[in-house]
Protein backbone atom coordinates (compact mmCIF):
# COMPACT_ATOMS: atom_id res chain seq x y z
CA UNK A 1 0.00 0.00 0.00
CA UNK A 2 1.72 3.45 -1.08
CA UNK A 3 0.48 6.55 0.97
CA UNK A 4 2.97 8.88 -1.07
CA UNK A 5 -0.12 10.65 -2.34
CA UNK A 6 -1.35 11.71 1.11
CA UNK A 7 -0.47 14.83 2.42
CA UNK A 8 2.75 14.99 4.06
CA UNK A 9 2.55 17.40 7.14
CA UNK A 10 4.49 20.41 7.40
CA UNK A 11 7.38 19.87 10.43
CA UNK A 12 8.01 16.30 8.15
CA UNK A 13 8.16 18.33 5.04
CA UNK A 14 10.95 20.37 6.38
CA UNK A 15 13.11 17.66 7.89
CA UNK A 16 13.28 15.96 4.76
CA UNK A 17 15.67 18.17 3.29
CA UNK A 18 18.18 17.12 6.47
CA UNK A 19 17.92 13.65 5.75
CA UNK A 20 18.52 14.59 1.74
CA UNK A 21 21.51 16.27 3.23
CA UNK A 22 22.83 13.85 5.10
CA UNK A 23 22.44 10.83 2.43
CA UNK A 24 24.29 12.68 0.30
CA UNK A 25 26.99 12.97 2.04
CA UNK A 26 26.62 9.28 2.84
CA UNK A 27 27.30 9.10 -0.68
CA UNK A 28 30.27 11.16 -1.49
CA UNK A 29 31.95 8.61 1.13
CA UNK A 30 30.95 5.72 -1.20
CA UNK A 31 28.14 4.15 0.70
CA UNK A 32 25.80 2.94 -0.76
CA UNK A 33 22.84 1.47 1.82
CA UNK A 34 21.43 3.72 4.89
CA UNK A 35 18.60 2.63 7.60
CA UNK A 36 16.55 5.40 9.82
CA UNK A 37 18.65 4.13 12.66
CA UNK A 38 21.40 4.92 10.99
CA UNK A 39 20.58 8.73 10.07
CA UNK A 40 18.90 9.08 13.45
CA UNK A 41 22.29 8.60 15.08
CA UNK A 42 23.56 11.58 13.09
CA UNK A 43 20.29 14.06 13.30
CA UNK A 44 18.65 14.74 16.24
CA UNK A 45 15.26 12.86 15.21
CA UNK A 46 14.39 9.32 16.38
CA UNK A 47 14.41 6.24 13.99
CA UNK A 48 10.82 5.99 14.23
CA UNK A 49 10.15 9.54 13.09
CA UNK A 50 12.38 9.32 10.30
CA UNK A 51 10.98 6.17 9.08
CA UNK A 52 7.36 7.64 9.01
CA UNK A 53 8.50 10.73 7.25
CA UNK A 54 9.99 8.80 4.88
CA UNK A 55 6.97 6.72 4.59
CA UNK A 56 5.65 9.88 3.01
CA UNK A 57 8.02 9.60 -0.04
CA UNK A 58 7.65 6.86 -2.74
CA UNK A 59 10.58 4.94 -1.51
CA UNK A 60 11.04 1.86 0.91
CA UNK A 61 13.81 -0.27 2.65
CA UNK A 62 15.36 -3.41 2.35
CA UNK A 63 15.12 -5.41 6.02
CA UNK A 64 18.18 -5.05 7.26
CA UNK A 65 20.36 -3.47 5.03
CA UNK A 66 17.59 -0.21 4.70
CA UNK A 67 17.85 2.39 1.76
CA UNK A 68 19.11 2.44 -1.31
CA UNK A 69 21.09 5.46 -1.06
CA UNK A 70 21.00 6.90 -4.68
CA UNK A 71 16.84 5.67 -4.78
CA UNK A 72 16.92 8.10 -1.67
CA UNK A 73 18.41 10.77 -2.91
CA UNK A 74 16.58 10.03 -6.00
CA UNK A 75 12.94 10.20 -4.65
CA UNK A 76 13.87 13.11 -1.96
CA UNK A 77 15.01 15.82 -4.52
CA UNK A 78 11.90 15.10 -6.55
CA UNK A 79 9.64 14.94 -3.99
CA UNK A 80 10.81 18.05 -2.31
CA UNK A 81 10.57 20.23 -6.18
CA UNK A 82 14.48 20.06 -6.43
CA UNK A 83 14.66 18.96 -9.66
CA UNK A 84 12.51 21.13 -11.35
CA UNK A 85 12.95 24.49 -12.32
CA UNK A 86 10.96 26.64 -10.20
CA UNK A 87 11.08 30.54 -12.50
CA UNK A 88 11.23 33.32 -9.69
CA UNK A 89 11.85 37.26 -9.38
CA UNK A 90 13.73 39.27 -7.20
CA UNK A 91 11.71 42.21 -5.88
CA UNK A 92 13.55 44.73 -4.02
CA UNK A 93 17.47 44.83 -4.91
CA UNK A 94 18.90 46.60 -2.15
CA UNK A 95 21.64 44.49 0.12
CA UNK A 96 19.49 41.86 1.24
CA UNK A 97 17.70 41.08 -2.75
CA UNK A 98 21.22 41.78 -4.25
CA UNK A 99 22.61 38.93 -2.51
CA UNK A 100 20.21 36.72 -3.06
CA UNK A 101 20.68 37.75 -6.71
CA UNK A 102 23.74 36.63 -6.75
CA UNK A 103 23.50 33.39 -4.45
CA UNK A 104 23.77 30.95 -7.58
CA UNK A 105 23.33 28.26 -5.12
CA UNK A 106 19.17 28.43 -4.87
CA UNK A 107 19.28 26.85 -8.50
CA UNK A 108 20.64 23.31 -7.34
CA UNK A 109 17.68 23.79 -5.20
CA UNK A 110 15.35 24.31 -7.95
CA UNK A 111 14.88 27.93 -7.66
CA UNK A 112 16.30 29.83 -11.00
CA UNK A 113 15.79 33.25 -10.06
CA UNK A 114 14.81 35.00 -13.82
CA UNK A 115 15.15 39.07 -12.88
CA UNK A 116 15.50 41.03 -10.37
CA UNK A 117 12.85 44.22 -10.20
CA UNK A 118 13.41 47.60 -8.47
CA UNK A 119 12.40 51.05 -8.35
CA UNK A 120 15.70 52.72 -7.61
CA UNK A 121 17.18 54.34 -11.33
CA UNK A 122 20.36 53.32 -10.14
CA UNK A 123 20.05 49.78 -9.62
CA UNK A 124 18.06 49.19 -12.64
CA UNK A 125 19.62 47.89 -15.81
CA UNK A 126 22.88 48.05 -14.35
CA UNK A 127 25.38 45.35 -14.98
CA UNK A 128 26.94 44.38 -12.03
CA UNK A 129 24.80 41.58 -11.10
CA UNK A 130 24.45 38.44 -13.84
CA UNK A 131 20.82 38.40 -13.34
CA UNK A 132 18.89 41.67 -15.08
CA UNK A 133 17.39 43.82 -13.24
CA UNK A 134 14.23 45.98 -14.77
CA UNK A 135 12.08 48.65 -13.49
CA UNK A 136 9.21 47.41 -11.40
CA UNK A 137 6.81 49.22 -13.99
CA UNK A 138 7.91 46.90 -16.57
CA UNK A 139 6.92 43.41 -14.58
CA UNK A 140 3.48 42.81 -15.13
CA UNK A 141 4.29 43.31 -18.83
CA UNK A 142 7.49 41.01 -18.98
CA UNK A 143 6.16 38.07 -16.95
CA UNK A 144 3.91 37.22 -19.67
CA UNK A 145 7.59 36.59 -21.07
CA UNK A 146 9.13 35.16 -18.07
CA UNK A 147 5.93 33.43 -16.93
CA UNK A 148 7.33 33.42 -13.03
CA UNK A 149 5.39 32.07 -10.64
CA UNK A 150 7.58 32.52 -7.54
CA UNK A 151 8.07 35.94 -6.13
CA UNK A 152 10.80 36.91 -3.33
CA UNK A 153 9.78 39.91 -2.10
CA UNK A 154 13.03 41.93 -0.64
CA UNK A 155 11.38 45.87 -0.20
CA UNK A 156 11.31 47.84 2.77
CA UNK A 157 8.57 46.89 4.86
CA UNK A 158 6.48 49.97 4.14
CA UNK A 159 5.58 49.10 0.69
CA UNK A 160 5.28 45.22 1.46
CA UNK A 161 1.84 44.73 1.16
CA UNK A 162 1.41 46.91 -2.39
CA UNK A 163 4.31 44.90 -4.18
CA UNK A 164 2.81 41.94 -2.96
CA UNK A 165 -0.27 42.71 -4.64
CA UNK A 166 1.36 43.71 -7.80
CA UNK A 167 3.15 40.85 -7.73
CA UNK A 168 0.44 38.87 -7.98
CA UNK A 169 -1.24 40.97 -10.58
CA UNK A 170 1.39 39.92 -12.41
CA UNK A 171 0.99 36.26 -12.73
CA UNK A 172 2.84 35.20 -9.22
CA UNK A 173 1.28 32.57 -6.95
CA UNK A 174 3.77 32.21 -4.41
CA UNK A 175 5.59 35.08 -2.32
CA UNK A 176 8.61 33.86 -0.46
CA UNK A 177 8.62 37.13 2.35
CA UNK A 178 11.82 37.98 3.33
CA UNK A 179 11.04 41.12 4.81
CA UNK A 180 9.97 41.90 8.80
CA UNK A 181 6.63 42.73 7.60
CA UNK A 182 3.58 40.64 7.51
CA UNK A 183 1.86 40.67 4.35
CA UNK A 184 -1.46 39.33 3.20
CA UNK A 185 -2.38 37.81 0.37
CA UNK A 186 -5.79 35.63 -0.75
CA UNK A 187 -5.85 32.46 -0.05
CA UNK A 188 -4.89 31.02 -3.90
CA UNK A 189 -1.53 32.21 -3.10
CA UNK A 190 1.37 30.56 -1.03
CA UNK A 191 3.17 32.19 1.60
CA UNK A 192 6.13 31.70 2.93
CA UNK A 193 7.83 33.65 5.60
CA UNK A 194 11.59 33.33 6.02
CA UNK A 195 12.17 35.89 8.71
CA UNK A 196 16.09 36.17 8.96
CA UNK A 197 15.87 39.15 11.82
CA UNK A 198 13.29 37.08 13.55
CA UNK A 199 16.37 33.94 13.72
CA UNK A 200 18.46 36.54 14.62
CA UNK A 201 16.33 38.47 17.70
CA UNK A 202 16.01 34.58 18.56
CA UNK A 203 19.36 34.01 18.59
CA UNK A 204 20.54 36.92 20.79
CA UNK A 205 18.02 35.96 22.96
CA UNK A 206 19.59 32.55 23.89
CA UNK A 207 22.68 34.09 23.42
CA UNK A 208 21.90 36.67 26.75
CA UNK A 209 20.17 33.41 28.63
CA UNK A 210 23.03 31.16 27.93
CA UNK A 211 25.29 34.48 29.88
CA UNK A 212 23.00 35.12 32.61
CA UNK A 213 23.06 31.42 33.43
CA UNK A 214 26.64 31.37 33.29
CA UNK A 215 26.65 34.22 35.25
CA UNK A 216 24.11 32.32 38.31
CA UNK A 217 26.38 29.36 37.91
CA UNK A 218 29.36 30.82 39.02
CA UNK A 219 28.13 32.28 42.02
CA UNK B 1 4.41 44.31 38.64
CA UNK B 2 6.73 43.99 36.15
CA UNK B 3 7.23 40.30 34.27
CA UNK B 4 9.56 41.82 31.90
CA UNK B 5 12.27 39.61 33.66
CA UNK B 6 9.84 36.11 32.96
CA UNK B 7 11.68 34.26 29.96
CA UNK B 8 9.74 35.04 27.05
CA UNK B 9 8.37 31.72 24.89
CA UNK B 10 9.92 31.36 21.71
CA UNK B 11 6.80 32.14 19.17
CA UNK B 12 6.30 35.49 20.93
CA UNK B 13 9.70 36.38 20.64
CA UNK B 14 9.41 35.74 16.64
CA UNK B 15 5.94 37.58 16.42
CA UNK B 16 7.91 40.80 18.44
CA UNK B 17 10.02 41.81 14.71
CA UNK B 18 6.61 42.15 13.20
CA UNK B 19 4.87 44.27 15.70
CA UNK B 20 8.35 46.49 15.45
CA UNK B 21 8.09 46.25 11.51
CA UNK B 22 4.62 47.74 11.68
CA UNK B 23 4.97 50.33 14.30
CA UNK B 24 8.06 51.61 12.61
CA UNK B 25 6.01 52.16 9.46
CA UNK B 26 2.97 54.10 11.65
CA UNK B 27 6.11 56.44 13.32
CA UNK B 28 6.91 57.00 9.15
CA UNK B 29 3.56 57.93 8.54
CA UNK B 30 3.90 60.57 12.04
CA UNK B 31 1.65 58.18 13.97
CA UNK B 32 2.43 58.66 18.03
CA UNK B 33 0.39 56.03 19.49
CA UNK B 34 -1.00 52.64 19.18
CA UNK B 35 -3.40 49.81 20.07
CA UNK B 36 -2.84 46.52 20.24
CA UNK B 37 -6.43 46.31 18.79
CA UNK B 38 -5.22 48.40 15.47
CA UNK B 39 -1.90 45.96 15.52
CA UNK B 40 -4.00 42.82 15.58
CA UNK B 41 -5.90 44.73 12.71
CA UNK B 42 -2.89 44.45 9.86
CA UNK B 43 -1.09 41.26 11.72
CA UNK B 44 -2.72 37.99 11.83
CA UNK B 45 -2.52 37.86 15.33
CA UNK B 46 -5.42 38.57 18.10
CA UNK B 47 -5.21 42.08 19.96
CA UNK B 48 -5.22 39.74 23.26
CA UNK B 49 -2.24 37.92 21.83
CA UNK B 50 -0.68 40.94 20.94
CA UNK B 51 -0.65 42.77 24.42
CA UNK B 52 0.25 39.27 26.07
CA UNK B 53 3.25 39.18 23.79
CA UNK B 54 4.36 42.80 24.92
CA UNK B 55 3.57 42.19 28.41
CA UNK B 56 7.30 40.28 28.20
CA UNK B 57 8.70 44.02 27.30
CA UNK B 58 9.40 46.17 29.68
CA UNK B 59 6.00 48.64 28.47
CA UNK B 60 2.57 49.20 29.40
CA UNK B 61 0.33 50.83 26.99
CA UNK B 62 -2.11 53.91 28.10
CA UNK B 63 -6.17 53.36 28.34
CA UNK B 64 -8.12 54.54 25.01
CA UNK B 65 -4.73 55.76 23.17
CA UNK B 66 -2.50 52.70 23.27
CA UNK B 67 1.39 52.55 23.60
CA UNK B 68 3.16 55.53 22.48
CA UNK B 69 5.28 54.64 19.45
CA UNK B 70 8.34 56.03 20.13
CA UNK B 71 8.48 54.04 23.05
CA UNK B 72 7.67 50.98 21.57
CA UNK B 73 9.90 51.12 19.06
CA UNK B 74 12.65 51.87 21.29
CA UNK B 75 12.02 49.07 24.00
CA UNK B 76 11.20 46.36 21.13
CA UNK B 77 14.83 46.87 19.73
CA UNK B 78 16.51 46.61 22.88
CA UNK B 79 14.70 43.97 24.05
CA UNK B 80 15.35 42.47 20.43
CA UNK B 81 18.30 42.85 20.74
CA UNK B 82 19.22 45.02 17.60
CA UNK B 83 20.72 48.04 19.23
CA UNK B 84 23.33 46.46 20.22
CA UNK B 85 26.45 45.34 18.07
CA UNK B 86 26.79 41.66 17.71
CA UNK B 87 30.23 40.16 16.22
CA UNK B 88 30.18 37.68 13.81
CA UNK B 89 32.52 35.66 11.30
CA UNK B 90 31.22 33.77 8.22
CA UNK B 91 32.43 30.56 7.43
CA UNK B 92 32.28 29.59 3.83
CA UNK B 93 32.71 32.17 1.19
CA UNK B 94 30.45 30.34 -1.36
CA UNK B 95 27.09 31.97 -2.99
CA UNK B 96 25.29 32.05 0.20
CA UNK B 97 28.28 33.35 2.35
CA UNK B 98 29.25 36.01 0.24
CA UNK B 99 25.91 37.24 -0.15
CA UNK B 100 25.73 37.39 3.51
CA UNK B 101 28.71 38.86 3.68
CA UNK B 102 27.72 41.83 1.45
CA UNK B 103 24.09 41.91 3.17
CA UNK B 104 25.09 45.32 5.23
CA UNK B 105 20.93 45.67 6.32
CA UNK B 106 21.73 43.02 8.99
CA UNK B 107 23.84 45.50 10.89
CA UNK B 108 20.62 47.76 11.33
CA UNK B 109 19.58 44.37 13.57
CA UNK B 110 22.62 44.35 15.82
CA UNK B 111 24.56 41.79 13.69
CA UNK B 112 28.06 43.27 12.32
CA UNK B 113 29.71 40.91 10.36
CA UNK B 114 33.69 41.38 10.92
CA UNK B 115 35.14 39.05 8.30
CA UNK B 116 34.68 35.94 6.26
CA UNK B 117 36.81 32.95 6.67
CA UNK B 118 37.52 29.99 3.86
CA UNK B 119 39.70 27.30 2.69
CA UNK B 120 39.58 28.17 -0.90
CA UNK B 121 42.51 30.80 -1.89
CA UNK B 122 40.76 31.96 -4.70
CA UNK B 123 38.16 33.95 -2.27
CA UNK B 124 40.88 34.80 0.85
CA UNK B 125 42.16 37.76 1.17
CA UNK B 126 40.11 38.73 -2.51
CA UNK B 127 39.34 42.59 -2.13
CA UNK B 128 35.30 42.30 -4.09
CA UNK B 129 33.79 42.41 -0.68
CA UNK B 130 34.10 45.41 1.66
CA UNK B 131 34.77 42.75 4.51
CA UNK B 132 38.13 40.95 4.69
CA UNK B 133 38.08 37.03 4.09
CA UNK B 134 41.05 35.40 6.06
CA UNK B 135 42.14 31.62 5.41
CA UNK B 136 40.55 29.44 7.71
CA UNK B 137 43.61 28.14 9.86
CA UNK B 138 43.92 31.28 11.08
CA UNK B 139 40.29 31.60 12.43
CA UNK B 140 41.60 31.09 16.15
CA UNK B 141 44.37 32.96 16.29
CA UNK B 142 42.22 36.39 14.69
CA UNK B 143 39.51 35.83 16.63
CA UNK B 144 41.62 36.55 20.05
CA UNK B 145 41.18 40.22 18.90
CA UNK B 146 37.82 40.17 16.57
CA UNK B 147 36.01 38.56 20.01
CA UNK B 148 33.47 37.44 17.60
CA UNK B 149 30.53 35.35 19.59
CA UNK B 150 28.63 34.55 16.78
CA UNK B 151 29.33 32.17 13.67
CA UNK B 152 27.54 32.19 10.77
CA UNK B 153 27.74 28.54 8.95
CA UNK B 154 27.60 28.64 5.32
CA UNK B 155 30.12 25.80 4.29
CA UNK B 156 29.21 22.58 2.60
CA UNK B 157 27.51 19.97 4.79
CA UNK B 158 30.03 17.55 4.71
CA UNK B 159 32.46 20.13 6.73
CA UNK B 160 29.20 21.39 8.48
CA UNK B 161 30.41 19.97 11.54
CA UNK B 162 34.04 19.95 12.05
CA UNK B 163 33.63 23.36 11.04
CA UNK B 164 31.34 24.36 13.95
CA UNK B 165 33.48 22.31 16.57
CA UNK B 166 35.99 24.31 14.99
CA UNK B 167 34.16 27.93 15.96
CA UNK B 168 33.41 26.94 18.96
CA UNK B 169 36.98 26.38 19.97
CA UNK B 170 37.94 29.93 18.50
CA UNK B 171 35.22 31.19 21.13
CA UNK B 172 31.93 31.06 19.09
CA UNK B 173 28.81 31.14 21.41
CA UNK B 174 26.49 30.77 19.08
CA UNK B 175 26.34 29.15 15.41
CA UNK B 176 23.83 30.32 12.73
CA UNK B 177 23.33 27.42 10.98
CA UNK B 178 22.38 27.99 7.19
CA UNK B 179 23.62 24.45 5.80
CA UNK B 180 21.00 22.11 5.42
CA UNK B 181 23.02 19.80 7.51
CA UNK B 182 21.84 19.03 11.11
CA UNK B 183 25.06 20.22 13.15
CA UNK B 184 25.36 19.20 17.37
CA UNK B 185 26.38 21.24 19.94
CA UNK B 186 27.15 21.33 22.85
CA UNK B 187 24.20 22.41 25.61
CA UNK B 188 25.80 25.77 25.81
CA UNK B 189 26.39 26.81 22.48
CA UNK B 190 23.25 28.65 21.06
CA UNK B 191 22.20 26.95 17.39
CA UNK B 192 20.03 28.65 15.31
CA UNK B 193 19.17 26.95 12.12
CA UNK B 194 17.70 28.70 9.18
CA UNK B 195 17.45 26.46 6.18
CA UNK B 196 16.69 28.24 3.18
CA UNK B 197 15.95 25.13 1.69
CA UNK B 198 13.37 23.38 3.98
CA UNK B 199 11.27 26.85 3.23
CA UNK B 200 12.09 26.31 -0.17
CA UNK B 201 10.66 22.89 -0.55
CA UNK B 202 7.53 23.97 1.96
CA UNK B 203 7.03 26.61 -1.02
CA UNK B 204 7.28 24.36 -3.78
CA UNK B 205 4.93 21.62 -2.42
CA UNK B 206 2.40 24.07 -1.37
CA UNK B 207 1.97 26.06 -4.76
CA UNK B 208 1.88 22.25 -6.30
CA UNK B 209 -0.86 21.33 -4.13
CA UNK B 210 -2.60 24.48 -4.85
CA UNK B 211 -2.45 23.56 -8.31
CA UNK B 212 -3.79 19.96 -7.88
CA UNK B 213 -6.71 22.08 -5.47
CA UNK B 214 -7.26 24.18 -8.95
CA UNK B 215 -7.14 21.17 -11.17
CA UNK B 216 -10.02 20.09 -8.64
CA UNK B 217 -12.20 22.75 -8.88
CA UNK B 218 -12.25 23.07 -12.15
CA UNK B 219 -13.67 19.76 -12.60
Amino acid sequence: MSISNSKIPEPALRRLPWYLSYVKLLKGRGETYVSSTRIADKIDVSATQIAKDLSYVNISGKTRVGYDIDELIHVLESFLGFTKQHKAVVFGVGSLGAALLSDSGLEQFGLKIIAGFDVDDSVVNESTHTIPVYHSNEFIERNKGIKAEIGILAVPSGVAQTVSNYMVRGGIKAIWNFTPFRVRVSEDVVLQNTSLYAHLAVMFNRLNDSKIQKFKNSK
